[in-house]
Parts: structure tokens; sequence; C-alpha cells
């Protein structure tokens, strides 16, 4: 089991928070530093979110938060306050309070995203042992796209882009676009055309992650502050998905399977395929749409004219909600709300 | 089970062809004509290979075939001889040769397809008993639309369009488009905007309808000369499925579906959506999007604000074929194929 | 001076109007029929304004309207309003009353426009001297197109279309598009890719086509009422004109160029190019291409793949006033309007 | 006459040679800086072309140049080798030889394009006494979007973006777009939507300013060195500009007029629009849609709502070429090409 050094950029978010936990206590992921982005709310909602799960899920005092791109690349902002509520962490109980700014600022810090991601590279890359950098995206990908821009050279240093996007012939935004792409299009397509190996985590695989009754039972079953925190935030989120599409067995924990999928791989079946993002039609921009047929003939490169990307498929999904209970069993041996309840 | 007045536009093609056979054996329809289309051959083929349908399957002397559109109303035509051969029935034996212009020159009329629905909705609805007739169409949608779009005021006198096409997340043709729907898109969403009850037999609904090494078993249990022929082009429509798709179990028998749908409805389980084609895309061109979240909150109309067509979803597969090889041995009894063998 | 079969397309619309007359007294034209389209007005205003011109402008017996579509092929209808008023022909005149229903029905006939424009072509050219027809389209082109669409083997009889609309790098009713074209851009691209020659009289020449105050006064110069009537045509038009475009010397009297060209093709300059219709664009729908550097290297064909279109770029407009007015003085010798003052 | 700050980006290329020696001895203009972007030529050409044109046209010490994104942000790199030869300055005599390492090595620098005009921006106005920058841009915009993508917090500190690139209804790349614009239209429209004020020079005023025979002439009326490079340059982009375009009088200087803008407003007429860029059309992608009729109804701002740039339309032609001549006058003065030939 390799350990893989991970920076994660995301826009919490109630599946982004159990991402941050994941990325904090999977045994094999050691954490960078993570950076925020618009998407599930505004820029500064998603920062401070960022930093109150860094601190209440115990993230090491070298883990810091790095503000990110506050608008897509082209397009007008828009965000999810029927999912998320209007400060992206809606119905979530026991989180330091975003008035608690001696805790924030211990964390958040001013530099940007891009610079940091670059810094982080230099570091542990160029300057170091050669070791890469898998970067995870669970929100609209305007901060990785704008980092490739910028800094094209240090792509070689990249060992894999994961992203949580997309579908395969479904939508949750549109009928046929998924939220994270369709907010930033432009950017999914840069960072689909960059040359360096990519995971795409799709709807298709998502809403396999179903937080049940059940598992929410196994969740609950030690009353513990950090899992009470995480409980309020599962039923928010179930209450959404219920209202907004009719799913009533519990909510898809999307977001979280990025970090899953970095650390074991093996819970998934994934085909390679050339995947593109629509960015003109009428009804279908920010659609993935992935060559299923392989009408395009593309090549065996990650680039632009090759197939770019493998696309997660099925899960294993008990083992999943496996790893996700143990990090949470990790989590609360550490995490401060616990501490501070005692 | 009521009476159905039907009008089939076409372009044979294998599975057409089986949808001809439905159409004039069906104990509940009254096959009024038959019009063809570019699509999956050139026109001049497919209406030579409706003709030959008709000779073969024992046709009432009053149905005869109807020349339409020899391209789509804006785009090029395009063809698909890697699945129909060149000439649009590869492979098939037994048919009346196309030589045979005695035979063809008797069905095939001179009239404009598009006048020949005209005459037959003036004589069915608006002269008779004022009873409605259903369109079907297993072919891109251009006659179908040039008609609407010419005699908006005889569509009062359609009672339904059924039409074989599109893809709810699936394509064929592209990774997102149904070759009928992108052969024509813009005479897709024309017809998609007439307000006429509609209903759209898509991919996800054809793909079950397989044939499987058991159904072929049946269809030549008995050997007749009508059955070598039907065996034959299952034969050769099953050889490019698997080349061209990997379909390893048969062929799906697309088009017939259309028939079996007016015929017996209880087959099916649809819903209604609102559906649209994406003529503007990049990649996207030609794919239906149906509004699976109600995002656009269309009203319960058939036209260009409503929830404009019923989509077949499931299939009572056993009940298609039974209706099906129920058809074949209706026109056993009768097929011109037999008697000439005999 | 070779005589010009002639058939019209329009929807009055002041300028529409103008066109109407010297289509039916310039020496050279005989005028087979007149068919409306949707565009200034709706469909059944157009019909019942072509109706009152021909009555006033002396339109012999065999010249009858023929009621064409009243929506474009794929899009909504638009109309003009803020131009024409709200019935077409606002502010003018003198005309025979919408009303007045037994003058209408002498003239207006309830066969289709492209049935009618078929059936003159095989009088004329099919079964006649071989003479071809020249249509002139000074609507948005829907009749056109449906026609070429549904009798594409009727094309050989057509000797050029003349059309009204475009421009080549202005537009007037967005940025870049023209009305006509913008009302229906599908139909002008299936004219503009059939295989006939082509003339579009773009606002590049019809915007030298003004009717400054000093051609007024020639107009008005001798008092009768049909002067009376086309004075008060040119105002209204000159007002809408002002008030929208900021014209300050009179309005462009775009349709009657198309008429004059058929007439008198030695009053302009023309380019021929490749010409497309933008049916894609977020802010260039309805805009025409003219390929002015010729990079797409067209061919000499004026179909899909040629230069399909002569482009009129100028116009000797001293010439063009003088045959307008005297076209309004042979009117004025014939038109009832004059009679029924007497 | 006031002092400008300023920043140039560009992507040498002829005319762009004339604008850095115009922004070196413009009176009235400090030049901070120069980046420079794929375009003409490639990022690695354009780089050393503005390094051998400061170094040529004297530049001060302290202005260095800076290397920029090698391709746009979205799409492939284009160039333009039949207008500016393979590297960009093709047929110039007498600069620094791309192999003059130790010239160009004292000039261009290794640090980004984009945190230098972060760091000039920072330095002139934050840190400085509040003047704000000129950021003209003769390239595409890539850069530019890019550095307000990333710093949009120094945007305040921007006096004003003037920009060569589009077209008012005319183009050069296509029928209707223009080079700077086509290569990167997303940078142009992220550019356009940022509320800083912003003038664009199109085609319709490049275009007036031809280097006839007659500027030619006075040009290398004193034999100097430098004017025979400058001679040289002018004759090399005439012949392109003939064989390409059958500009017969001499080429357009378009790049020029961007510090000539700055430096000297009065010498334009300017009018104020909407401008977006076409990012969709099939034919009009990379066009730059001025909304000459208002049909927008922009507000006042500079950014997404409003109208967002002024739009030079006509040029004091003599007293543009007078400027041009001046400064090559004084850049006579100081050459070390005139120097080096003594």
């Amino acid at each position: 089991m390799s350990l893989h050094s991970v920076w994660l950029d995301c826009d919490p978010g109630h599946d982004d928070a159990t991402a941050i936990l994941l990325a904090l206590h999977c045994r094999n992921i050691h954490l960078l530093g993570v950076s925020t982005v618009h998407g599930n709310s505004d820029a500064q909602s998603t920062l401070l979110n960022a930093a109150r799960c860094l601190q209440a899920f115990a993230a090491p005092e070298s883990v810091k938060v790095y503000p990110g791109a506050s608008k897509p690349i082209l397009r007008s902002a828009q965000h999810a306050p029927e999912i998320h509520g209007v400060d992206g962490l809606g119905g979530v109980e026991g989180l330091p309070p975003l008035s608690d700014e001696g805790v924030l600022a211990r964390i958040v810090t001013s530099s940007k995203a891009i610079e940091a991601i670059a810094d982080a590279l230099r570091k542990t890359w160029m300057d170091g042992a050669g070791s890469k950098i898998s970067i995870i995206a669970s929100g609209p990908l305007t901060n990785v796209a704008l980092f490739l821009s910028v800094y094209p050279e240090l792509s070689d240093g990249i060992e894999q882009i994961v992203f949580m996007g997309g579908g395969v012939g479904v939508g949750n935004r549109t009928a046929v676009a998924e939220f994270n792409i369709l907010c930033d299009p432009e950017a999914a397509q840069i960072v689909l055309d960059t040359p360096v190996p990519k995971t795409m985590v799709p709807l298709n695989v998502t809403h396999q992650a179903i937080v049940t009754p059940a598992i929410q039972a196994r969740l609950v079953a030690t009353p513990t502050p950090l899992r009470h925190t995480l409980s309020t935030l599962i039923r928010f989120f179930e209450d959404a998905y219920k209202a907004t599409f009719g799913f009533d067995d519990g909510p898809p924990l999307h977001d979280a399977l990025t970090v899953a999928y970095v650390s074991c791989p093996e819970l998934f079946k994934c085909k390679r395929y050339r995947v593109d993002v629509e960015l003109e039609g009428k009804h279908t921009v920010g659609e993935t749409i992935a060559d299923i047929w392989d009408y395009r003939r593309a090549d065996d490169t990650w680039g632009p004219t090759g197939k770019n990307s493998l696309v997660a498929l099925e899960l294993d999904v008990p083992a999943f909600f496996d790893l996700l209970l143990d990090c949470v069993a990790k989590c609360d041996a550490v995490s401060p709300l616990n501490r501070a309840k005692a």
C-alpha cells in the first residue's frame, strides 16, 4: 500500500466535508494542503467551511487552506443552496462557528490556491525526492485549470488528477449535465486536455454510494460529538436529495469517492475513454461525452488526441463504507469536537 | 382491442422490414400506405425495398409505396452501410429482386409521400367517419416534418406519432446520438414541437428487443421460405451488431417496436417528458434530451412548451416476440414467397 | 430587353408593397403569381395585404395570392410591428380596407403557396416553351425553402432566386443579422444550398435606396390618390426608420430592389461569394457570412460546395428611383384608386 | 499631456515591433515591461523577437521581457506565417540575431508574464503613489485574461486596457473574425467582461493606417541603419498584405495604433458599445459583435452587463504617421543599430 501525496481542491459542501475527513485519515494519504473554489456555495463560504472541517477533523498544523477562484473562468458563478444550504454546510451541527475567527485564522492563509499548488509541486516533486502529487478536485475545476494554464511546466509532477464530476448519459443540474462540470465547463475541458493521467468519478458511480439508513445506523452506533455532527450532515443532505431528486434511500456521497479512489483504487471498476465537455449546445452545455463506442479512435495518450480519462463506473459499495467508517473511527480518537465535549 | 388506421414511413432497413410485416399482420392495424425516406440507405433503395417487403409479406393491393425525401431538411444525407449493407437489405435472401420491375411497378407510385399522407388524412379523417390516423416513423423524420410544415391544418387528424429514434443517455451513431435522429435532427425537433400526441421509442427500449438464439430457433422451427428470408435478415443484422457494437446475444429489432406499440401499447412502460433535440453542440448534435428531472417545468400540452412525448422505457420482451412470431405465422399463410416455393 | 416570368413571394410590409407595384408595372416582367409568408406581420395579414396591393395597383385578373407558411421551418414566428405596424401596412391610407371581403376574395386563393409555385413551374417550364421562372422573395424564405424541399425536381425550371435579405458585416434585427434571414435562418440556408443561380440583395445595397425628401417631392408632384397612398406609406416607413435606426434622410426601400434587379440587373454591381447563414452562434444567429477573402476556396457551382450567390453591393441610385417613379406613372394610368376617386 | 505608465503585452510580429518602438519613444509613455504571448508566431519566437526589438530600439535597462502563455486558454495555438514569416519577423534585416544570446539574456527574464504584471501593479499602484497602469495588448489576449482571472483584486489598479483586435463587420482570419481575437476568443471575452475601462482598436481603424509609398519615402529619406531595418520590415509586411488580402497601397500598421491611442487619444474617434465575442458559431467563432443598434440596452459599466468597450473607428492618419516618424527620429538618436553601424 503506497503512500500518496495529495492536494485537495474542494467547495465544501456536505460531501466535500466527508472527502476532507477521508483525506485526513486514510492510512496511505498524505494531505499537503487544501484549496477552495466557488461551487456549492460562494468562495468565501467554501474557504471558511474547509477551515472548519480541517479544525473539526483534527488536521495537522501543516495543512492549511488556500483561497481560489471566486468565479468560473468564463461564465458567471452559480451555487446550489437547495442542496447545501446558503452557506454550503446547511444544517450541520457542532462545527466551529464562522465567528470563531481565531480558529479559522490559524488555518486560512492568504496565499493563492494556484501558487500554493505550484509550491507544493516544487517542494515535493522538483526539490524533493521526486515523488509526484495526486490532485483531487471535488468541486468545479476552475483552480485546477488555472493552475495548469499558468504552470504547464509543473504538470509532469502530477501523479494523477481525480475529479468528481460529469456523468455518462446522466446529469443532475440539467437533464444531461452534472453540477461541478456545468459550473465551469471550460475549466473541465482544459483539465481533460492536459496530458496527465486522470480519473473521472461521475454520477454513475457516485449514485451507488448511497448513505442508507443502515449505514447511518452504523455511523451513530457509538454516540460521539463528531458522529453527531456527521449525522446532522447526512440528514440535511438526505432531505435535500429527497426533495430535489426523489432519492428515497439516502443521499449519494459523491465527493468522498475521489479520496477513496486515490486510497483504494481497487474498490472501483473503471474504463478508459475519450471524454469531452460540451461547451456549445443549446440543451447540453456542461454534458460530459464519453466516447463509449470509440468513434473518435482516440490514441493512448492522456491529452487532446487521446483516451484522456479513466471513468469510474462501478463501486464496491460495502468496502467503501467500511473505509469511510474506519476513517470516522480514527478521527473519533483525535477530533477536538470530542475533546471539547469531554 | 380497437382498430388503428396506420401510415408507415420507413427506410428499410432490416428492422424496418419487420415493422412492415407487423403493420400488415397485426390484428388491429389497418395499414393505409407506406412512404419511404433516405436513411439506412439512399431514397431509391429504401423505396424499392419497401415495395419488395410489401410484395413478399402479402400486402393488399390497396397498400402502395410513396417516395419521400432523398435528403434531410437542412443537412447532407448519411447512410448506414455497415449495418444494413449498401442497398439497405444486405444479405437478405428470397425477396423479389430489384430487377423484378413488374412486381415493383404495381406497388410503387409516383405520388409524393407528403401528398399521399395528406390524402389519407383527408379521406380517413376529414371526409370519412372522422377516425384519426397513427403515423409511425421508423426512419429519419424528414417526411413527417415536411408534411407537418406544409399541412399544419391536417395535424388534428393525427391520432399519434410513434417514432423509433433517440435515446435517454445513450446513442449509437455517436456517443450520445441515435442514427434516425442524427440523420435529420431539425426534422425531429419539428415533429417534437408539433402539438399532437407522440411516443418516442428510443434505444433504451429497443435494446431490450434482442433476437436471441432462442428466438431465432423459434422463428425457423417451421421451415418455410418466408422464415428462411427472415432468418437471413436476422443473421445479417446480428453480424453487423456484433461487429459494430459488440452485441453478443443477437441484434435489437428497433423498428418493429413502433408497430407493436400502436398495436399493443400495454407491452410498454412509458414516461412522459419534455424531449428536445440538440441542434448545435460540438459533440452532441442529434442527442435527444429528455428532461428527466423536470427542470423545464413543461406543461401538459404536446407542443413547444409541453411534455411533448411519451418515452417508451420498458418492454414486455416475451410478449413482444410472441406478437412478432404470431404475425410471421399469419404471414406464412399468405406470403407469395411460400406459394412461389410450392 | 428580355421578358422575365416572375413569381413573387412576400410579406407586405411597406417596402414589399413597392415591390409588388414594380412587379406589376416593370416593362419586362410578367408576374405569374404572388405568395405570402409570415414576416413583417402574421401570415393572415400579409396575405390580405398582398391582395390589397394587387387590387390597388391594378393587377390583371390572372394574378392571384396564395397563402404560405405561417411560421418558420424550425423556430417561432416573429414580426416587426415597430417598423410596419401591427397589421404590416401601418399608416397607409387609401388601400382597399381589410373589410372589403368581396375585393379580397377575388384575389386570394386557398391553394397552398408551394403547390402554386410548383404549378407555375410545370405550366411555364415543363409544359410550356421551356421558359424558366425567376423567383423573387422579399420576406423570410420559408415558402421558398419548403418548395425546394418538396419539389427538388422542379428546381431546374428556376431561372434564378433573388431575395432581399442578409448583410455583409451589417445587420438590422440584431447587431449582425438582418430581419428576413433571422426570421427563418434554416430556410435561408436551405435556399443558399440549392444549386440554382441566386442573387442576395443585402442591407449593404438596400441602405443605398433611401427615399429622400427630394424623391418624395417627385412622387407627389402630381397629386393622384395612388401617389397619396404611396406617400403615406413612405412617411410611415420613414418615421419608423428614424425612430428605430436613426435614419435621417428617409427610409431604405429594401424589397423594391429585388424586382428592380430582375428587371434591370445593370443597375447593380454584384460580387459572387460563398454565402452561409450562422445557425448556431450565441450572438450571431441569422448572420449571413459572405466569404469575402475566399478562405473556403468554394467552387463555381451554385450549391453546397460553391460560390452560391451573387451579392448585390452597389446600386445606381438615380436610375433605380427613375424606374420606380416610371412604374408609379404607369400604375397611375390604371389604378382603381385613381378611378374610384374620379 | 499626462504621463502614462504602460505594460505592453505583444507577439512580435512586424506591427508589434512598431508598437514597441512607439512605447519606448512616445514622450508621455513610461514603459514598465513587456510580456509576450503565442500569436503571430510561437511563444519562444515572440519572446526573443520582443527582446531583439527592445535592444534595437534602445530600451532602458529596466525594461525586461517576460514569457507568457504558449497557447490559448482553451483552444490549440495557431500562427500566421503567411503574414509574419515562420519566426514572426520574417524579412526584417539588421535586428540582433537570435543567436546573440548575450544580448537577449540581458533582456529576457524567467519570471512569468502574469506575475510580472502583478508585481508592476503592486509597485506602481499599491505601494506607490497610486498611479494606475495602462495595459496594452497587441496580440491574443491569453496573458491578460489569465492575469485578470488569477489577480482580480489588482484590476482596480488598471487605468485602461487597450487592445488591437476584432472588427465591426469585418474580419481578416475568417470572413468575420480578426486574428488576435480568433486565436483566443475565450480570453477576449474574459477581458471584455472585466469591469475596467477598455478600448478596442479594430480592423476598421487599423485598416486606415496604411503605410503608403509616400510614408515609406519619408521613413527612408534619412538613411540610417534603424530606418533600413524598419524599411525592410514594412516591405515584407507590404508584400504579405498584397499577396494575402490584395492590399495595393501598403500594409496596415495595426498594433502601433494601440500605443498611439494611449499617447494621443485625440487622434481617434471612438464610440462606446457593448462588445462580445462569438464563442459558439459554426461560421462566426471569434467574431466581435459590437451592439451598434443598442439592442442589448447595456448599462454604463465596463463589465458583463455594460457598454464594456470604447471602439476606435476613425484615425487622424497624417497625425498618426507624424507621431510614428517622430518616434523613429528619437530612436535614431539612441538606437544601438545606428551606433553599431558607425
